[in-house]
């Protein structure tokens, strides 16, 4: 046996079901997660009906923090895994197995929080929320029908991460940088080349969405460091700086 | 993506909820589980609850066999595994790991019909009924509280089993560029940015190698497709464009 990580979070957002927040927080106790976060709930998280199915769960519900955007619940990790199922991803974001993306998110447990995202139960994540997310997650279910039930895909992946997280399975594959610029940082460059790219005109209004997802995705998959990202923001300030200064 | 093996069973005994009932049908339904039997159910396993939860599953749910005693539901099984909880198996009957059992039911799949039998709710299988299998699975969980839902053992269980029963090597399911973008286009638009970069007084001269070298890496680790160079190019045509012209 071989407890999950202490600074692991499992976060929801919007959850819709009473039932289904219970349950995960019963699973979260089961697995020795120690956080759930949830992106504003859609149902009363401390109902009757939640409660009776958290059972020993309950104080990890009790104590779960709100938030009201996915960013900002995720703002202080280091290393972010989102899921999604296999129908409503956009194209431009790749998905990861379930082993590739939990073994990645366990070698970089040293270096902060990390977090596990799971989505509506009607809708999943938005691509938008997708893209906060270092790695997108699918889990691989072979029938038609692979929408599973929001708790159930919890249980599946905090088993695998403890199946992964056992001293025999852990094989560190990569030699990935030791940290990742978070998403405050990510987000705060983005939100610097977009107005840029709006001031020179490459991007106009209405298409800047669908091209800074393009963007987006290069730089997520990079897998940029904090200093990688200060140097390209510098870059940009640079550009500003050129574009204004007078003819020479 | 690989189903099940067709002549796979999953049976339920005694089960005291409709919502884990419901659950169950649903989780047999997406990893294409064919046949559910249960053992003298203690609900109404047709009631809008168990209905509710299943979705797509209740097909699977109505047409469930219903059986006096777990002997007869697995009658004509050639492999049977049961589930079980650490903390209530007897001593005399050997734990086996989910791997291990799964291992082991898949090896006889050929040979006929299989089962994978879950308890109550509130108290498991009893020893008898333990011993009617040819193998006890436990699951290992790791925190001190070890309880399991029903509906969230299965759905480990299954997703298990199907891992298991998949190829060894699983399909990479990520959708990365078939095509790369070549050692020529990125030399180009390396070639464009330092130019740029020397241009805006971003670089100079004597360091501008080893900045580049950063740029460099950050493209290569972002295994970037050959439209996704064409769009940084566009990006750098169209800022020496804004240097260029005249202030507004």
């Amino acid at each position: 046996m071989h407890c999950l990580p202490e600074n692991l979070r499992v976060v929801l957002v919007e959850p819709l079901g009473p039932i289904n927040v219970g349950s995960v927080a019963r699973l979260c106790e089961n697995f020795g997660v120690q956080e759930i976060c949830l992106v504003t709930p859609r149902c009363d998280v401390l109902s009757f009906e939640a409660r009776q199915m958290a059972l020993r769960g309950q104080v990890l519900l009790e104590k779960a923090q709100q938030f009201g955007s996915l960013l900002e619940a995720v703002a202080d990790c280091s290393r972010v895994v989102a899921t999604c199922g296999r129908i409503d991803h956009g194209s431009a974001i790749p998905l990861k197995s379930s082993e590739q993306s939990l073994q990645w998110l366990l070698n970089g447990i040293d270096t902060g929080p990390t977090a596990l995202v799971f989505g509506r139960e009607d809708r999943g994540l938005t691509n938008e929320e997708l893209l906060i997310a270092n790695q997108v997650l699918t889990l691989d279910i072979s029938s038609d029908y692979c929408s599973l039930n929001l708790s159930h895909a919890v249980a599946i992946v905090l088993y695998e991460l403890q199946r992964l997280s056992s001293p025999r399975q852990k094989v560190d594959s990569e030699s990935l940088p030791s940290a990742l610029a978070n998403p405050l940082q990510l987000e705060a460059f983005l939100s610097d080349a977009r107005d840029l790219l709006l001031d020179v005109g490459f991007l106009l209004e209405h298409t800047a969405n669908a091209r800074m997802v393009k963007i987006k995705s290069l730089i997520h998959r990079s897998a940029a460091r904090p200093e990688e990202v200060a140097l390209l923001r510098g870059v940009i300030r640079q550009i500003r700086w050129a574009i204004n200064s007078p003819r020479s």
